[in-house]
């Protein structure tokens, strides 16, 4: 469903290498039926790219973007000051710092300009799209019950007691 | 417009202490003409009444939780897993570590349950309203019309150049 | 000795994936003859189970309750807040934050809900087998004595140089 | 109740600055009828009372120890070495590093002795004192009745909304 | 000599609240007969303005920017993705986190967009000024004799023994 | 280009093992065909020739100093302490503190001598390369233009959408 | 006994605004009957004065040196690449990073250049002195029996109990 | 020379995990022919162990202690507080935290008991051979000589360039 024209959701990110994390969006998105784009939109080296998805974001009918970046981690912040659709955050885990500078440079905005903050790396990524669903939700009760269904079998999923490996 | 009848927002917090910080969130929905309630849920104190407001969140109409808590901060994450209503966190600035912890408490939540992280402290607390405002507003042009003399309202008053005190 | 009928010791754990460090506790428990159960209870997938463990613990005979989380680690501290049988909380290394994150979100508790923190990881695993067996000690003076011979045989068991591997 | 002879609680502490946090511990243990002793213990400046303290702790009929230290807080972890009496650590909250040099020096106790960690400063200080009591609750119905009626009304005192000062 | 016409040195900052930091730099150019402009641009709250500042610095003859900011401080980076010049960050002190987030913010960019970030707070804002110095320094040997006199001076001002207040 | 006569850049690090990451800056200076030196200079093991260096910077032509170093990083602020050529930082990352230490070590710095930091690891080394590059750039239209060409490229070579491995 | 000549002790610090806590070591030296220099030697404002006392260290007699500095804290760890008189380093507390700035760059030395790091602020300060009066002692017997009766009177000193204020 | 009897070092560690970091220590005093003896001495498995070692430090003619630990790393500052011979510590990396649970644990020492702390680690542990080594020397000239020796043949070992692999 990914790439479908006029999406919902909006994936983007800072680099093709914060895909593996960013997927994990995409794959909740999917298995939730809801369609979505997936996007390279580089705060520092593609701004203008930024800028134009930022400023179109409301009347090409985005309702939910998710921003993804890792170290000085500028893409969720800027995003959000350029529209008014909800931006949601996804801190990539990063080599030096693990993803405590991605996290503090996504959460850490000042008034006027919220960014989503999810988990550091993998659960931020999938939380991510959860986040979404949750929000296209409200005005989509197919989807509400989608997602209490997909809730209700992550919980199912969960046996009594541990086993041994 | 606090404590309306089935608004559509929820604010809750784990203690009068975090009220200084919750009431800006509060405050930014006065200002955007939401509706909302302001109740004190300790996750650990009054850990039924959280289940309560947890599960009957979808049935009173709630479209946002606004969730506050310091230290081991549980109740927005406790919130997130006891319903789908988007629940957005305030990490609350604690006198031993300045609210690193409320913010790992709150961040850090596995895959299933994501909770909408805000900054730590009171950027945080009027990001959560101007974050629940950006929710409502995809279903309600009036507010998005609102929500966007606000952000051009917050542009307009940066003056140039800074002066001296 | 798992998994016995009404055992003094309850080992819960939010996921099968925290059972290396949890079985540390076990293996504890196992040496010094006391009965456990051990139970994947999640806060956050399985909130009712959490609700029933808690609130059944003190009729069930429980005496300690040994908790694992990793992350934002709710289920120590929820636990404490359902049933006032002493929790130990053992705080699961993480991959982004090494269980920096799992460490605050167990040990800052507020006043009125103790969790009695371990260390991070396999170590607090492990202690956490043997906090145990200090506080049934307390009321079985078998237990004691087996308690000391093990933390004798301990001691006798360090060499007084090291040795080239 | 301070002080009373063979009590079943020792408070001890590195320096009487620890005194207001542990103070509070002992508030708690005089709330709920429990006898105990307070007593300064220094690792490091009176080592010998510590060994003495330890060794006799058995004998003493001590069922819980409370230490309190800040910075390199070896008090808890060194009490923990010479008794298999279950100790609960309180990091005491410091000036330069706010307690975390306390927290990490107490909780990361390696397998063999474990310490039963609180929070840093005033909420550890308290909490210490209702661990010790669900400890000695295992054995003591009327005082389990207390904790009991102690952690209700901690929960009924807490207003359903909050209030502007 | 603020505000000249076309001077080397743009000073930006994110909000009329970094002044008292960023000031500093002023004075330095200041004493050292630079002239500059002082200038608020918020990454967030004036996002064109930022587009505008970066896009015609290299005609508008700056030949040094200097940028400061707070929390999630986008300013720096976002400024030297719009333009070859030269950008030095200021990351400011913030009240929750001590200006880690700012500086975390600051100095971790990727690959292809260096900010030559300086020390966190007060220090920083004078070494910002003394950064611009040293660079115009390069092309301007009456300004390189003033710094080197500068710099004796300070050296000359040390005082060979400490003296008790 | 490397170790030309009179090169206008520096590059120093105090250990061969920094190689690999100073390397990168050494590659974009290729890359923008600016002339440099390479050479290990220790702060502690070769303290004089340190010196040495630093008293002769201004003499030998040297126009921008680029200095790595990772723990207890002193050698770029001593640097900074021996001359007013500008000296750009590069923190080394470690294996015990991942680099933080190197980054306090170097970005710290008093009042007086600043010193151009750069990130940890990697990007920090490439983007030395490329803030030497923008500074020499100020008087050299030429050089300007190839440091034009080369961001250009790198945001022409930023794919529209990501793709899978 | 400050400023003697040829004193055993140099008391060395980056500042006049360290001496409030390098004041400690001395009061110490003083108490125990230790000659003792007190220098101002910046690292990076005045590094030939830095140069020269490390040069001349030994030949003029001086045993141990202790050096006080804070954020990026150089000059503890230069003195050490200077001179084999054993360096003490104390850690300034500073204002944005509580020091743990100035604590990586003085301990994170590298192999052949160790620097013996005391506790950050006003107990490293009082340590430095004794761990100096500790070195000295090894070949004065007059002042071991010195420092042991300080060490016993600072054991005699703690009281049995705490009292309240 | 290792275990030689009546040497003037002593190296302690809390396990043999650590001897690996320790050796290096041991490795640098062969160099330097300084006799030593290498003992494990737990602070909390082997406390009698450690309080012995400490007690006959002096009458056993040991002129410097090397203590290694990690995690709660008691075992430097407990030495420290029963003897007056000076004690070096290394702080061991540790699994979860890298070691800065020990660098706390030694490091923040009370007023009273110094630890002179190394780096974390390999580097920690081969200058705490070198720490010892400086120490002994003021009363070996010899020594000095051969300490002097390794010191400018370390620097000396430094190469003029950076190489490829």
């Amino acid at each position: 469903m990914a790439n479908s024209a006029n999406p919902p959701v909006g994936i983007i990110m800072g680099s093709q290498s914060d895909w593996p994390t960013m997927k994990l969006a995409a794959e909740i998105l999917d298995t939730l039926d809801i369609p979505y784009e997936a996007r390279i939109v580089s705060a520092h080296r593609t701004p203008d790219r930024l800028w134009d998805y930022g400023k179109t974001a409301v009347d090409r009918g985005l309702q939910v973007i998710i921003a993804g970046a890792g170290g000085a981690a500028h893409l969720p912040g800027m995003m959000a000051s350029k529209t008014r659709v909800p931006v949601i955050g996804v801190p990539i885990q990063t080599r030096t710092l693990s993803g405590v500078d991605s996290l503090y440079s996504i959460v850490q905005m000042p008034k006027g300009f919220p960014v989503a903050t999810m988990a550091i790396g993998a659960a931020g990524g999938a939380n991510a799209g959860l986040m979404a669903a949750g929000i296209l939700a409200l005005q989509d009760p197919a989807l509400a019950e989608r997602l209490d269904a997909w809730r209700a079998a992550l919980s199912a999923s969960i046996p009594e007691e541990p086993v041994d490996d």
